[in-house]
């Protein structure tokens, strides 16, 4: 194989606001693929892409909005982030056609990593391989060089601090850490999860019945609502776009949160803060309700954390890489014994790839979404 | 003594923005000082009264300010606040006419304190008394009951939680388990204080000094960064009102901050979050900044929480108090080796009280404001 026609998505220029359509541009490309011999290299078959809302981080320019800190895509050039991959052809020791990888990969049919060393070999396959984009993944450091020539290889600080760190939610270790060693739950605790069934928030609210808390949701639709409840075991949840922010929280919380997973920041983040009870922990895993703003919301109320001695906490998974394989472990039993549940909403082919990356920047998809560019 | 012709201190209304002269009156007034058998009761001289950046909060109306969450001061009343004191008259087998005690007291010549169980006995006097009211003092968690019917004896949060918890910075117990407990500092780790003349900002320096970090003040006026310099032992201090805040940051910080003393929040705190290096502590002691304003800034750079993995903590000095005293002789062994300094700005007399309160509030004090009543 030496070239091949194929399909790939465009970001075709920065985004401003919510993405549209229009920014993205599905063309058909010749790739060549030549794996010269000594290049140590795979060419995969990508079947299963993740939308993830960090990548709205990557869509825009970072002159314009200096306080963006992930490393923006070129327009012109095809997107990049996690997926599953089969191998499809190997000069790298390491890889063997047929294998399946997850990891740093195009938006597109083929791709090929010049070093695949960071890519991930998935050895379980009882379970679907498209979970190794979320519950089952986790994330990498330093990704695979230059892939279409923009890889997500490093955070650019504002003073350029050389830390190579790259930070995304993409796995379920994401959950599984950002609740149980940044918030230490105990038994009887009042937890609040936002995004209550995204592909983080419908994990954290399982976890926290595990531990036997009492865990509350919010989602923008009825049927999240509904869902976070039959299939996640929330104890409730409401729907955040039809009641009063503050009065349900009132409603749900009488006694005050103890434990808030932040998926959403902004204006929520800034309630929340109020309901806290004191040394309320809160886990800042993501802030999607601020990605499409010119200029972030304003918290506030940050004095509550001094008067409640409340802690906000940030994290990165890599300090925790050493929990992945038992993460890996738990939750593939769990799943197999039907004790976790983990719900995808699959978008078919590359020509719905950019509506549902879109779908996720207003609440319409249903679990983690997922783009399937091929069956295996 | 029956009754005693004393001055007083009295908030005649409840203060919107910035404190000011007319908001007190200094009133003669006859305090009937009857301590009856069985009362377990003292009397106490008032000798020095701590001026407090907290008390701004009680000088507000809880019911316009909803936000409020520590009670409010009854308008009429006499002031209350933390001070050092003596024992002029006991009923209470605990205390002896002659001891020096410090705690919540009254802002007056004289005052009755009914159940005199929390106020704490100064036993190490080789040190200023007026020291009881900063670096020595902790504080307590419930006050001495109907001392003016306005005591602060627990936070009313938004919701009523009854957690009985008063949550002050008045001693330098919190620079010291604010610093070493929440900020976890290692030796040669960047650490910036802002108010770095105040009384507990003084301390943050010297502490982070010992532990062998580079650490970097702010202050309002040349004369206070002179003094973080000279007296303090900063490495480098400036004056944030004549800097451009974000300039001087990458200035004194060019590889980024590990560790900030907030003292300050607002748009401080929103600077310093852009300027922190990843695995950054910010300590949340205080907020001074904020406490003049009808509605309290925003802070927009919470996304970098997320993505350099932040931690944000407000605290409470009772959840160290095991340390208190480790800390105390710490501090006075330190202090008398000349190895501690500490600055004190001392007012004197009742007639100037309500001006060294205000001015606090200004940046008019030059280290922890003390308003001297008597001298013993």
């Amino acid at each position: 194989m030496v070239s091949k026609q194929q399909k790939q998505v465009v970001l075709k220029d920065y985004v401003r606001g919510y993405p549209k359509e229009s920014d993205f541009e599905l063309r058909s490309s010749d790739t060549i693929c030549v794996l010269s011999n000594g290049s140590r290299a795979v060419l995969l078959k990508n079947l299963c892409l993740a939308c993830d809302p960090y990548m709205r981080h990557r869509m825009s320019d970072q002159v314009s909005h200096p306080g963006t800190i992930i490393k923006s895509y070129s327009p012109g050039s095809v997107l990049v982030g996690y997926g599953v991959c089969k191998v499809i052809q190997s000069t790298h020791p390491g890889f063997q056609e047929g294998d399946f990888v997850w990891g740093l990969t195009g938006w597109e049919e083929y791709t090929v990593i010049p070093n695949p060393e960071r890519l991930n070999k998935i050895s379980h396959t009882g379970v679907p391989l498209s979970y190794y984009t979320g519950i089952l993944g986790s994330y990498q450091i330093k990704a695979t060089t230059l892939l279409h020539g923009q890889l997500y290889d490093k955070l650019e600080y504002r003073y350029d601090f050389d830390q190579g760190m790259a930070r995304v939610r993409t796995g379920g270790i994401a959950a599984y850490v950002g609740f149980y060693n940044l918030c230490s739950p105990k038994a009887g605790e009042t937890v609040y999860v936002s995004s209550a069934c995204g592909g983080v928030g419908q994990l954290v609210g399982q976890f926290a019945k595990m531990m036997g808390c009492y865990v509350v949701g919010s989602a923008s639709t009825e049927e999240k609502v509904n869902l976070s409840k039959t299939k996640f075991g929330f104890d409730d949840a409401f729907n955040y776009k039809e009641h009063d922010l503050a009065a349900a929280l009132k409603r749900y919380f009488p006694g005050g949160i103890d434990i808030y997973f932040d998926n959403v920041g902004g204006k929520m983040l800034d309630e929340v803060i109020m309901h806290m009870k004191p040394h309320g922990r809160i886990a800042a895993c993501g802030m999607i309700s601020q990605y499409n703003l010119e200029e972030p919301e304003g918290i506030h109320n940050m004095f509550n954390v001094v008067v409640k001695s409340l802690e906000i906490k940030g994290f990165v998974e890599t300090d925790f890489k050493h929990i992945y394989p038992e993460y890996l472990e738990f939750a593939i039993r769990h799943l197999q014994e039907g004790k976790l549940v983990y719900v995808e909403d699959i978008a078919e082919g590359l020509e719905n790839a950019s509506s549902a990356l879109i779908g996720v920047f207003h609440g319409r998809n249903v679990g983690k979404k997922v783009v399937r560019v091929a069956s295996g």
